[in-house]
């Protein structure tokens, strides 16, 4: 399997910045002294023409960056795109159709109002319920409720999740909200969709994200702490939300999940950056991943067992909620955070000597999920 | 290297129905009896949301499909996304990513009318060429300028292309032009740029086409004549037009076809699909890929050659010119013409006992290429 031996971020938030700069911003490092090496990108993203009114964002893009003969294309899987990306530049590598990949996960969002970046994402949901008019965030409200009232969970509990990741994304320089918050003040925010507030979802935020994979046999050459993959799943379940049995059994999440652990043949994992596009995706994620006990994960989360220096920490780089969510770069920055963390660079938010690190990335409400579990090791 | 076992073409055309419903019609047949065997779906579509509102198009289809439980992606390349879907799918089963890859190419493109269709298709140039106001089909008029003056090609040769590819078109019943034109009548079409007239350029056109790709060592359980990858090339060049040294040299299509004969081991191939966004491009490609000498294409498609019953047939299905460019088809669509003849199976189109073919998919203005070799033993 191949192994990440560059990575790195733009700042994320409201930025002035174009998609190409944005782009650029994360790549540069992981370019600097590499430029002949690289032989294959992969662009990460989804809305390029819907927020900016751009088609063929990977070759504008190589050309941008003076890669104006390395083959690129680009992939879209919603806010799933940056794992199916990782997913595709690991295939390209080990069937030897390229050695040395440069993923760029990138969204420009903030050039919309919030409305109709909303109207713009439910374009995701089939015909049906985009006509009935539920939005993804309602659909994790309708999940909240369901999951407090199933479990016993704590309206408290929930919240309790979006103040462990802006304490964590507070410690990330390039997240967007960089801001501690209180149980009380999530819960007196603006409430967006009952019962879920304000401080509960992902913001909408521009940023890059770029990593350099190569094969795992000359990854020693780019850096003495390689960071392998060792095992990529993915899954899928129907779009059609009132379709599900049951709105909290992300099956998608489950078999990428499974498929990644067989793959890496690991059993555990140390940390994890998970999709919590609303905190309540990151507890039933956690359970259908099998990291922790299915409907308790909110009694962990209020134990400190996922925090920065629990036993599980999730979302250490402060997750989607805090760092913030450009829809195709996000699934390549957890990378960039796993790799961080693996190789002891993440700074304030380091946990203690991990060596396994795993990351989910979902498209839609779970239409098709990619695990990924990445280790110091191949 | 991955095969062919099976593929299916919409109708070209413009078309009332949806996009899923055109992709649908491609895919179904693909699937009959199969439903079970498929564990990954790689779309090919550029334009989704610009032309019909719609994002999260793989994981909409497999649902439609009832395919709910196989992950999926999107690949995005404009013009040339079928070629890159087709490396993807490839790579996705060598690397034992992925066993049976259903890759489904479409796009519906006639929701706009033609100038808005041609504004969101500039969005794939440099935004400083997009502002100066070079559209694709005028590059190609400017290309053609430099063809007939550089190599002294005459305006008939040029225009005998597109009686060629009308020619084949006619022939198809999936082609959205189905229509004998003269050359008197090409050359008395409406200008469209000059010297370009509307015969000589690819229609605006809605439709799909589908393949089912598996590895070799198991394509005779699925049919007694496969059609085999036996190599693809990609390569890219600069976006910027204006940056190039020289309209007529597609380095990144010889490039492309360089790679994929090396690795086909192939000198010499039988008929090929090439990209005819307008006409010449036919002529330049040729030459670039090394299947015509070099500034004599034009002279060896007034004489026949590439003609149906020539020594070397090209656009045999009619070519973007007859059959129709709907974006993210295209590519796609050249393989399923490719399946066909080398199965013997394209009825009127037949060339005569084929057993090497090629096809060629073009990004923007050669942007980046991707070109596949394809045999019917391994
Ligand atoms: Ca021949």
């Amino acid at each position: 399997m191949p192994a990440i031996v560059s990575a790195s971020l733009s700042k994320f938030g409201k930025r002035q910045e174009g998609l190409m700069e944005i782009a650029a911003e994360a790549a540069l490092p992981v370019l600097r002294g590499r430029w002949d090496d690289v032989d294959f990108v992969v662009v990460s993203n989804t809305y390029s023409g819907e927020f900016t009114s751009t088609s063929g964002l990977n070759t504008l893009l190589t050309t941008y960056l003076s890669l104006d003969a390395v083959p690129s294309i680009r992939i879209d899987n919603t806010s799933g795109s940056g794992g199916s990306a990782l997913l595709v530049a690991s295939s390209l590598i080990t069937s030897g159709t390229a050695r040395r990949v440069l993923v760029v996960g990138v969204e420009k969002m903030s050039t919309l109002k919030t409305r109709d970046v909303t109207a713009v994402i439910s374009s995701l949901l089939t015909p049906r319920e985009r006509a009935t008019g539920p939005s993804l965030p309602s659909l994790a409200a309708l999940a909240a409720k369901l999951y407090m009232s199933r479990y016993g969970a704590t309206r408290e509990a929930l919240a309790q999740v979006s103040v462990k990741n802006h304490h964590n994304g507070a410690l990330n320089p390039y997240a967007h909200v960089r801001k501690e918050v209180t149980v009380e003040e999530v819960l007196s925010s603006p409430l967006v969709s009952d019962p879920l507030r304000v401080y509960e979802y992902s913001p909408i935020s521009d940023g890059a994200a770029a990593l350099l994979l190569v094969g795992d046999d000359e990854a020693r050459s780019f850096t003495d702490k390689p960071v392998y993959i060792r095992g990529i799943g993915t899954a899928s379940m129907s779009t059609s939300i009132t379709s599900r049995d049951d709105l909290l059994d992300l099956s998608s999440v489950r078999e990428a999940g499974a498929k990644a652990f067989r793959r890496a043949k690991a059993e555990k994992v140390d940390f994890a950056e998970l999709h919590d596009m609303a905190t309540v995706l990151e507890l039933v994620q956690s359970e259908a991943l099998g990291l922790l006990p299915r409907g308790e994960a909110w009694k962990y989360s209020e134990e400190g067992y996922t925090a920065l220096n629990g036993e599980l920490p999730l979302n250490t780089s402060g997750g989607l909620v805090s760092k913030g969510h450009p829809i195709g770069a996000s699934g390549v920055a957890q990378a960039v955070e796993v790799f961080q963390q693996l190789r002891g660079e993440a700074g304030q938010r380091q946990v203690r000597n991990p060596s396994v690190g795993l990351s989910l990335s979902m498209a839609g409400f779970g239409n098709c999920s990619t695990v990924t579990i990445y280790g110091v090791e191949p």
